[in-house]
């Protein structure tokens, strides 16, 4: 059981338990790879509806790719439960893939982390040297101080009762072709042993390779450094999306002139950064490098940026209502998507709440169509939930907030019809301008000078 | 002769004579490129020497590429002069290489543009129509305020006299699979057939493809942008060695990990950032932001954490001589390597020199060996140049300034021994560690605890 000279061979054979906890959009998945991989799983997570669907042999979530892969009835091979207690004793690796959201005052929040670790180290089997590996993102050392700590109140020790380490998650949600069996993972361990065991592990999962690189501290560093450098690398556009149109200059024109370039990075400006990820990890950094002193103003400057961008669109469209004789508190603004981004229901730190915020502070109305995101889950105190931008009919502007397919492909012209002025701001710079401007509307453009 | 409904005809035929104002780094290499395509080519530069080594089939400038290119005697295929009077009238096409450096508050210095500029449009037959081009990175407007406000002067019009346009260089010194006969070109002209032509005519001197992208503001715009773009990625990794060391992480460990992600741009971190371009542009767009209002913090941000990395590797110097016992104000640093950047001689705007102000100011000696860089060169004021890094006997830490092969393949053991304290600082992350420490170093690494 658990870590061993023979863990090599054992994956080999496939005898090995894995335990999942955590069955939201990385665990899942993880778990049925792992299985679909010839692998003994034990699925826990704490919501009793979730583990009653997988036992039923139902979808839990909303990917459909997971509808023919979940088992239909437990087995050896897959059981599914709420009771820690019931499954890490069976485990030789427990992967733990729990949320790790931020604060209202943007510091990280570790009490998932924390507490599906104390669940797991408190029901494993002494001695057993299970490896524990977390794959939530955290800031370069939580790891360690957060788990290290509950080892040593539960008189637990590394080597002969657990082995720690760390393999981010790197999946991205609604992109097939980056899924838990495609993306290329990093495992970090304080053994190397440990290490490059759990690198062949992970490749029974992913085609993507896996890769070893050294202390748990350096994997958790590079998940948090890809998505800071990808938050920096927008944040960088979206400041590029005010100064051009002051000065005259469609920032779509420059970028797309830049990309000519060999080494070039296209990115696209839009009305905002969403997600789990982007906007959340940068500050596990921020915080890290304010304990030792160090300055981190450029990944802090990079946040401010991404984070202006539904007030700046929030300017753009009072701009807007005014310069076409609209009144400000009578109008009613329909917003066409709410989800964080195209062809998913999540709406995690989605900008459309923080411009919905806004434009209510100036005294208009807010309706929201978005095909994927249940209405349920819409701030029904915030904004109106629409089954069709038709419903809206009398609004005063639409405004593109995610770029569904849907939502790009809508019927223009009789939404114009509808529309008590066809004001239409596309905040993501996917309409065909001049289909839109035949079907009626007077189109504004995010970054383009109006 | 100038702008005409032939003018795709008359490159496809080669009838055409471009003129080339400013033969340096730029500027040569496309003067003998026109002029190896089949143009006619009138070459002049205001600096006398230039032309008279040119005049004598020599090589005026470091790069031995043109040794074989240049033309041993002038023709009617190749001219030379100092005098725009002699040579403009001839022209078709006039493509202005000049430099545009900044000025010690940072702000823009466009004489060379403004000068350049007036020269050529005061020589230039009138009626004729003449295309000029600036090729200068200059910030989004200027092209247009700049020659613009010229012809008003001179009482030139466009599309009569003059026809405007702008195709920024993108060559990169020292990289001969990225020399103009090989990098991706964009135009921009206010007339897009004229574009469309110069996008043919540029054609011929490149494999990469030209694209007309629209106004010359856009092309100004793209060119500022992937500037920018580079100095922001190159702060972050600078910003990350910083804050890794303080937690105990080496920086370059963290990068290779996150460099396994498909879609994570690799940069590295270092002294600081050199050359005629990234320290540069950022400086164009601020102040153009600055003059409309609109933020560009980020933009800043970046530029300050790159302008910082000198003065922080004299601030790890000082901690690693006082950790060693080293009275600071005898101490004698040797740096290897003073050119911004590899295997060339180009010391322009290179940390280099703030790094040895900083050392100097601290009360140390600096002796500087760079096998680039002509000893004439240095600021002997601020340094001692060497033939030789062995010359500097009894010096107290060297360090790698400059990744030129010379300086990763000295014999590091033959330096130590004439070393009074065999301290070594790797301030591009080249060295090999373990050779290094054999060789008898104590070495420090830019980016990694000590």
């Amino acid at each position: 059981m658990g870590w061993g000279s023979d863990f090599s061979a054992r994956v080999a054979s496939r005898d090995l338990t894995i335990g999942v906890i955590g069955l939201g959009y990385v665990g899942l998945p993880t778990a049925l790879g792992f299985h679909d991989a010839g692998f003994r799983v034990r699925a826990v997570d704490v919501n009793e509806q979730v583990v009653a669907r997988l036992e039923a042999g139902e979808n839990p979530g909303d990917d459909p790719q997971h509808d023919d892969l979940i088992p239909a009835a437990q087995s050896d091979d897959w059981r599914v439960s709420t009771s820690y207690r019931d499954m890490i004793p069976d485990c030789d690796v427990v992967l733990v893939t729990v949320p790790t959201p931020v604060n209202t005052d943007l510091t990280p929040d570790l009490s998932f982390v924390r507490a599906a670790g104390a669940s797991v180290f408190g029901s494993l089997t002494k001695g057993a040297r299970t490896v524990v590996v977390l794959e939530s993102t955290v800031y370069p050392g939580v790891t360690r101080e957060l788990w290290g700590g509950l080892l040593a109140e539960l008189e637990l020790e590394e080597e002969v009762d657990v082995e720690l380490a760390y393999c981010p998650e790197r999946f991205v949600p609604g992109d097939p072709e980056h899924g838990v069996r495609q993306v290329p993972r990093v495992v970090g361990a304080t053994n190397e042993d440990v290490g490059e065991g759990l690198a062949e592990l992970y490749d029974t999962l992913t085609s993507g390779g896996v890769t070893y690189v050294g202390s748990i501290e350096v994997a958790e560093a590079a998940k948090v450094v890809e998505n800071v450098q990808r938050d920096l690398n927008i944040a960088l556009v979206n400041e590029l999306a005010r100064i051009f149109p002051s000065i005259g200059i469609d920032v779509e024109d420059v970028l797309s002139a830049a990309a000519t370039k060999w080494n070039f990075h296209r990115y696209h400006p839009g009305i905002g950064v969403g997600g789990h990820c982007i906007p959340v990890d940068p500050y596990y950094l921020i915080q890290r490098a304010a304990e030792t002193g160090t300055p981190a103003e450029l990944i802090s400057a990079a946040r401010a940026v991404n984070r202006s961008m539904p007030g700046n669109v929030a300017s753009d469209i009072r701009s807007i209502l005014a310069a076409n004789g609209v009144v400000q508190h009578d109008a009613r603004i329909l917003l066409l998507g709410w989800s964080y981004k195209p062809g998913i229901a999540d709406a995690r730190e989605t900008p459309a709440e923080p411009l919905a915020q806004a434009l209510r502070t100036s005294g208009m109305s807010v309706e929201v169509w978005d095909p994927y995101v249940d209405p349920a889950e819409l701030p029904v105190d915030l904004v109106s939930p629409l089954a069709s931008p038709f419903e809206s009919a009398g609004f005063d502007m639409a405004v593109v907030v995610t770029a569904h397919d849907e939502v790009c492909d809508l019927d223009w012209a009789a939404l114009a019809e509808v529309a008590r002025h066809p004001l239409l701001y596309d905040g993501r710079r996917v309409l065909d301008v001049d289909a839109v401007a035949q079907a009626g509307w007077k189109l504004y453009l995010l970054g383009s000078p109006f």
